[in-house]
C-alpha cells in the first residue's frame, strides 16, 4: 500500500528524531577517547564499556559519520572535532609499514591483527574524504585520493593481498565491487575524483553480469571469475544484506544519472529477488545467509537476524518506492521498518541490539564490538531522513 | 541419583546399539570414495551428499574411528579397508611441500585451503597410529611417530606456524595441550612411544597451572603466557566443551596411573566448574561459549547448542561417576544424555543433527560439513560402551 504524504512526513521526522535523539546520544560524546584519540565503541546495552580495543573499520566509519553530519546536517564543532579525533588516530596508528592497514588495534593504537582484506582502507577513504570536505584540509583530501588509488589496485588484482585459499578454485565476492561503488560515490560527492564515474560503471556492470542471476532470481555472494555458480557450501551461500546494500548504491548511481531507468530497474530486480529469498515468512526479519538451492548453510549463525541487513533493507525499499512509486516497495518498507524498530531498537537505552535469534529474541546485548558500531543504523536514519527531505 | 547395576547395563547396551545400528550405518559404507580414496562425508539429514569436498580433520578422524573399531570391537575387513582408504588419501594428497598439512581439499585431493594450525596433523597422527596397529604396518607406525614429532615441535614453539596476530598481546589456548594429551594417549595405546608419558604430564600441569582458575571456579579457553586472564572479548570467552574434553583426557590419564587421585580430582574440578557455567538452566543443553564475567560474547553463535560439547559432557560425567561414585555426576550424566538424545538424535535417519538454536530447535539439518563428521558422536558411544563393559 502506498504511503500518503503525511505518512512520508511522519517517517522523515521519525528517522531524524531517532538519529539525533536516540542513536547519536548513545555513542557521543562518551565514546571520544580524549587520551589516545579515536573512539571507545565496544559498549554494552547501557553504554558500559566492554573492551577498550579499537576496530579499525569502525574507527573509520565513525569518523565518516561525524564528518558527514557536519557536512549535511549542522556545522557543529563537536562533530568536526570528533571526526578529527578518528582521522588523526587512523593516520597515526592504523597503517602498517607496507601502507596496508590493520584491522584491530589496542586503545593506544598498538596493532593486534591485520587481515587479508582492504575494508579498513575503504572505510578510511570515506572518512578522510568527508573530513577533508568538512575541514577544508587539502592534505587529508590528498591522502584520501591516494588511499583510494591503493583500493583501486587491490580491487583490480586481489593477488596483491595475502591469499586465504590456494588457486585451485578461484572465486570473486560481491563485497569488492559493492564496497568500491560506495567508496567512489562518497569520494565523488565530498571532494571529487575524476576516476569515479568510469570505475563505478565498471563495478555495476560486473555485479549485473556476474552476480545477478535472472534465471533463478538470485544475487550471488561469490562466483567463479566468469560468473559461474560454484556448487559447494561457500559458493552456494547468499547474503541478502550485501546484495541489498549493492541495490541502494546502484539507486544512488541512478539518481546521479538523472534517474537512469536501467539502473533503477537493476536495483529493483535485486530487491525483488532478495526480498523473496531473505525475508523470513514465519518470524519476520531478514535471514543472514541462505543457500541458493535451499540446502543447509554451513555458517552457524545463518538464520540469525543481524541489525545491519535490516538497515540496508529499510534504505533500499524506501528508495525503490520513492524512485518507482510501486506500492509493493512501500509494503516491504513498512514490514522491515516495523520489524526492526520493534525488535532491534532498545527503547530504554537507545540504539539497537545487534544480534537476534531467528525467532526475534535477543541473542546478546552488545551495542558495539569488533564488527558493530555507529554506522549502519545512523547511516540508515540519516539517509532516509535526507531522502524524504528532498522530495 | 546413583545408577543401579541394571541401569548401567542398559546404558552399555544403548550406546553399543546406537553406535553399531544407528550412527555407523548412517556413514558407512556409502561414504567410502572408491574413485578418489578418502571419504565423502558432507551429508544432509537423509544422507544426501551436500558437497564432495573433503575436510582433512574429518578424513583423519574417520580413518581413526574405523581402525579403532577394528582394534577394539571386531576385526571386520570393511573397517580395516575403510581405514586404509583414508590413510592412503591423507598420505597422497593432504601434505604440502613443507610437510605441513592442508585443511580443505577437493574430492580428488587438490588443495583448497591450508590453515595456521596443526590440528590436521594431530588427527592424522591418531589415524595412522590406530591403522598401524590394525594393519601391522611398521611404515605407517613410523610415519605416525614422525608426524607426532612435528606436532611436538609446533606445540612447543607456535612461532613455527604462520601467526594470526601481531606479538602485542601474546596468548595461548587450551586447545593445544588438550589435543596433544589425546594425541599422545592414542599413540601410546596403539603403537607405543617413549615420549608420551612425560609430555602428557607436562600438558596436564600446564592446564592445571595456567587454565584452571580455582578462585573463580572457571577453566579459561585462552590466557596470557603466564596464565593471566586477558580482559578483552577473546580472552574472556570460555568454551565448556573444550574444557570438558580436557577433563576426560585427564581421567584417561588417571586410569593409566592406577586411578591417580590428584588427576581424578582435577578432572572433577573441571567438570564442576564448567557444568555450572555451561549448562543452560532455562532450556537445557550446553552453551557453546560463555564470558568468564558473564558479559556479552562477541562470537555470534555463542548460545547455540552444538552436538560435540554434549558428546564430551556425556563421556566426562559418566567417567566421573564411575571413578568417584558421586551421585551428582550420575544426575548430570542423565541430564545431558537425555537432552542430547531427545534433541540432537535424528530418529528417522540416524546420527545427530549438529546445530540447535538455544531453545533446542534445529538450526540446520546437515550431518556432515567442514567441521562435523563421524567422530565426536561415534567416539562417545564407543567410549561409553567400552567403559561400561570394563566394570
Amino acid at each position: 500500500m502506498e504511503y500518503t504524504k503525511e505518512e512520508l512526513e511522519d517517517l522523515k521526522n521519525f528517522y531524524k528524531n531517532q538519529l539525533l535523539q536516540d542513536t547519536l546520544p548513545f555513542w557521543f560524546p562518551r565514546s571520544f577517547d580524549k587520551v589516545h584519540g579515536g573512539y571507545l565503541l565496544m559498549r554494552d546495552r547501557d553504554g558500559t564499556l566492554l573492551d577498550d580495543d579499537k576496530a579499525v573499520w569502525i574507527q573509520g566509519r565513525a569518523a565518516w559519520l561525524l564528518a558527514t553530519l557536519y557536512n549535511t546536517v549542522d556545522a557543529k564543532q563537536e562533530w568536526l572535532d570528533g571526526s578529527k579525533l578518528g582521522i588523526d588516530f587512523l593516520e597515526k596508528h592504523c597503517f602498517d609499514l607496507d601502507e596496508r592497514m590493520f584491522f584491530h588495534v589496542a586503545r593506544d593504537g598498538s596493532p593486534i591483527r591485520k587481515r587479508r582484506y582492504f575494508y579498513s582502507e575503504t572505510f578510511t577513504v570515506i572518512a578522510m574524504a568527508a573530513y577533508a570536505k568538512a575541514s577544508g584540509s587539502e592534505r587529508v583530501a590528498d591522502r584520501a585520493r591516494r588511499l583510494f588509488g591503493k583500493c583501486l589496485e587491490y580491487s583490480a588484482d586481489l593477488s596483491l593481498l595475502p591469499p586465504k585459499f590456494t588457486g585451485y578454485r578461484p572465486s570473486k565476492a560481491i563485497g569488492v565491487p559493492m564496497i568500491m561503488i560506495n567508496t567512489a560515490q562518497q569520494l565523488r560527492e565530498t571532494i571529487g575524483d575524476p576516476r569515479c564515474d568510469e570505475a563505478i560503471s565498471k563495478w555495476i556492470k560486473e555485479i549485473e553480469q556476474d552476480f545477478v542471476k535472472d534465471d533463478i532470481k538470485c544475487v550471488m555472494e561469490q562466483v567463479a571469475p566468469d560468473g559461474a555458480i560454484i556448487d559447494h557450501f561457500d559458493g552456494r551461500m547468499i547474503t541478502p544484506g550485501h546484495a541489498i546494500e549493492a541495490a541502494w548504491f546502484i539507486f544512488n548511481e541512478a539518481k546521479y544519472r538523472n534517474n537512469d531507468p536501467h539502473l533503477v530497474g537493476l536495483g529493483c530486480r535485486i530487491i525483488d529477488y532478495m526480498w523473496e529469498r531473505g525475508w523470513d515468512n514465519e518470524y519476520g526479519g531478514i535471514y543472514y545467509f541462505r543457500d541458493v538451492y535451499n540446502k543447509p548453510v554451513q555458517e552457524y549463525y545463518q538464520d540469525m537476524k543481524f541489525w545491519w541487513p535490516h538497515n540496508e533493507f529499510i534504505i533500499a525499499t524506501l528508495m525503490a518506492y520513492l524512485l518507482t512509486g510501486e506500492p509493493k516497495y512501500a509494503s516491504w518498507h513498512r514490514m522491515v521498518h516495523d520489524y526492526s524498530y520493534n525488535h532491534f531498537h532498545d527503547k530504554k537505552n537507545g540504539e539497537w541490539f545487534g544480534y537476534l535469534h531467528r525467532d526475534g529474541s535477543i541473542a546478546q546485548t552488545a551495542k558495539g564490538n569488533l564488527f558493530k558500531g555507529p554506522f549502519h543504523l545512523p547511516r540508515q536514519e540519516w539517509h532516509c531522513w535526507k531522502m524524504l527531505e528532498d522530495i
